[in-house]
Order: structure tokens, then C-alpha cells, then sequence
């Protein structure tokens, strides 16, 4: 680790130690992550352990340019553990490396606890993904899935919501009560949600329409949903 | 106009008819702008001699390829007069044409009766700009002023209030009463509000974070916060 940031041969995004670590080799490593303009990060060493399974990682990561998915089971631990409700984003065949980044960049925002992505179909989190998240995405862990419909049977049977955001339907994301664990669902801005994906979805979600534009870019769609969500979560409770 | 329409020689995107307009003509030139696949909105007369003043425009307004921004005072007037209050927007010099493109789709949604945009340091309407906004900146009017400072205070003795979008305001969105006459304005990203608007501003506002990400992109934060005010006027009223 230290070698790797010395050399700097691999592009290191970001240093993550785990909280209350202070060992000689710790201090080091900040060291040297400050003088090469590195941002570094607390976690607790539980995320570590997840993200590093079986490793003796020694409390010290490398976030490096090359990106890591999450495993989804690790996934959704990591979404039940969390002190807030759960709260993931799966996004239904987004192709646009343009919309994914900026997606990235609003889930991280308002801290979801991670994003779902189907393997085929979708943009992967490619270098100009990254770039677009503008530098978020290493707050948002990625997981990818071989069938986003079956993903949701699984999320469904661990307790959570699952919730569609569709421009037709009759329930208003005002209205909708959003205290309860959940994952939000956004489809592409072609075709929304795919068939096997709608008839996952407890309720399906509209964001009001007053004037005579009747689609938003998927980012902002999404940004104006979660915020509604941490709105009613934590400011009228 | 009829000519215009068979030649073809100019691309128009869309065609305004006065509410009411039951004239030959205007049977034509629906039955042309069918043929065409061009759009056909009915407004009201008095929006139609806003956009057209001392024009004899027979009740038919066609918007052609080459954008036309509106006077600022009647812009002011049309807000003024709208049956929603009063709720324009202003850009403090967005340069990016991608951004302003998604801003004038985002403000066209949430029916925001117009833009203000400064004539130096901020990218125009361009064709570019009109594309990455879906084709929506023909349910927008937008003005261009010299001075933004002083717009501002035009509009603040018109009654406005003037509201800026800051990261660092006490004051949240959602705290915030929307419910009054305003202008929004938001900044770019890399500099957010100039001193002189952010010294004209009577509050500013930000959206609350709660994880490491501390920016969003200005469309989608335009977008969190026009829905706030959409959803305190409407919904909760």
C-alpha cells in the first residue's frame, strides 16, 4: 500500500482507515495521502471487513482507479446495518454513461446506501461514469446483478419496498409515505421500467406534472425523489 | 406564415394559436402543421401580443429554429399576471451549455414562468442548449438582462422576493415558505452566486447534506428545489 502510493503507478482516488486506527503505519499513510492531495476517509472497520471479505486489510484501504462492484448479499447487509432506514437505488437499464454518473453523483448526495445495476443492458461504471459522478462515486457502493427482476425477489423477501418511479402513476411521491426500508427503482429515460421490473414494484410513484413537459432527465427525477424521502425521514419527524 | 410552412426553408418547432381561433386560416395551418408533425399549443391571445407587441399576428405565432428571448419587463408582466404566484428563475452566469440545456427542461416541468440570464459570462440559448433541454425551452421564456444585479433589483421593487441557492444557508428548502412571489436564483457550479447577486438575495437557502457529497449538479438542485416549492404551494395548501 504504501509502495503503491509512493510509486503512484495506480491512480488512488481516495484512502479509507478505519475510525480509531493509529498506528505508525496509519499515520504514514496520511501522510503521504496529504502531501499527494489523496482525500482520506474514517469508516467504521465493519465496512472495511465487507469490502475486503477475508482479507487482512489492517484497517487501511485504497480506493484505486480501477472500480470495485459490491457483492449484492454484502449489499444489502450493508443497507440493513445502517443507522438510517434502508434506502438502495436500482436502476433499470440505464445506457447513458452521462445519466449514470450524474445518478451516482445525486445518490450519493443523499446518501443511499448503494446502487443496483443489471449486467446487461446498462452502462458499467467505466472511467467517464466516474468522472461524471464528479468524484462521488467512491461514497456509493455499486453492485451489479444478472437479473434485476430476480434481485428484487430477494430484496422483497429481506423486508424491503419496492418502489417504481413511473410518470403515470396515480400515487404522488408527496403523498407517499417513504418511512419504511425500501428500494427506489428509475427506469431508463426511453422506455422506464421494464415490464418484469413493474410487476415487482409494491406502488408505483409519480413525480406531479403541472405543465405540458412530462419527462425529466433520470438524475434530476431521481434527486427530486430522494429528496422527498430524507425530507419526510428526517425533517418532519 | 402559410408559405413559410409549405416551403420548409425554416424549420419551425412549434405553433402557438390564440385560444378561440376558429378562422380559415387557422384550420390551415393546423392541417399543415399536422401533415408537418409540428406541434400546435393553444395559449392565450394575450400571451401571443406579449411575444408579437404592435404585430398584427392574426391569433398564430410559429417559434422557429432561430430562438427569440423575451423582453425582460414582460416577463416580469406575464409572472405577474400568471394564475400561479409569481415564480421565475435566474442563472448567475452558467457557462456550461449541457447544464443551462437540463435547467430549461428542469424549470419547463415545473412550469416556472421564466428565465433570466445575464448577457456576459453565461452560455446562450443555443441550438445545443435547446436539444439537451428535450425540445422543452418552447414552454419557457427566456430573457436576457445586462446587469443581473440590477434585474434583481427591478424585480425586488416589482414585489419579488429574491431567493439564492447557497450549499452554506442556514436556512433548508424545506424549512423555507415558499409560498410568496419569488425569483430563484442559482449559481454555477464551480463559483455558485456572484457577491452582487448574493447581496441583493432577502434569503438564502440551501438543501441540507448528509453524507460527504457536498454538491449536486445545478439542474438537479434546481429540480429538488422547484419541486419543494411546487410541493408547499400545491400540496400542502
Amino acid at each position: 500500500m504504501k509502495e503503491t502510493l509512493l510509486k503512484g503507478q495506480i491512480k488512488i482516488n481516495a484512502i479509507w482507515i478505519a475510525e480509531g486506527k493509529r498506528s505508525a503505519r496509519a499515520k504514514e499513510i496520511l501522510q503521504i495521502a496529504e502531501d499527494r492531495g489523496i482525500p482520506v476517509e474514517f469508516k467504521k472497520g465493519a465496512l472495511l471487513d465487507r469490502y475486503l471479505p477475508r482479507i487482512a486489510h489492517q484497517g487501511i484501504m485504497a480506493l484505486a482507479e480501477k472500480f470495485t462492484y459490491i457483492d449484492f448479499n454484502t449489499l444489502i447487509d450493508m443497507s440493513l446495518d445502517a443507522s438510517e432506514q434502508s434506502l438502495l437505488l436500482a436502476a433499470d437499464h440505464i445506457t447513458d454513461e452521462g445519466n449514470l454518473g450524474a445518478l451516482i453523483r445525486t445518490a450519493a448526495f443523499f446518501r443511499s446506501h448503494g446502487l443496483i445495476l443489471p449486467k446487461d443492458r446498462s452502462a458499467k461504471v467505466t472511467e467517464k461514469v466516474r468522472k461524471r459522478s464528479a468524484g462521488s462515486y467512491v461514497h456509493l457502493p455499486v453492485s451489479r446483478v444478472v437479473n434485476l427482476g430476480r434481485a428484487l425477489d430477494v430484496l422483497d423477501r429481506k423486508g424491503f419496498w419496492i418502489i417504481g418511479a413511473a410518470g403515470e402513476a396515480a400515487e404522488t411521491i408527496y403523498r407517499f409515505d417513504w418511512k419504511r426500508p425500501l428500494v427506489l427503482v428509475v427506469g431508463s429515460e426511453e422506455r422506464g421500467l421494464s415490464r418484469s421490473v413493474r410487476s415487482r414494484c409494491h406502488e408505483l410513484v409519480s413525480i406531479p406534472t403541472y405543465g405540458q413537459v412530462e419527462s425529466l432527465n433520470v438524475s434530476v427525477a431521481c434527486g427530486i425523489i430522494l429528496s422527498e424521502i430524507v425530507r419526510q425521514r428526517k425533517v418532519s419527524s
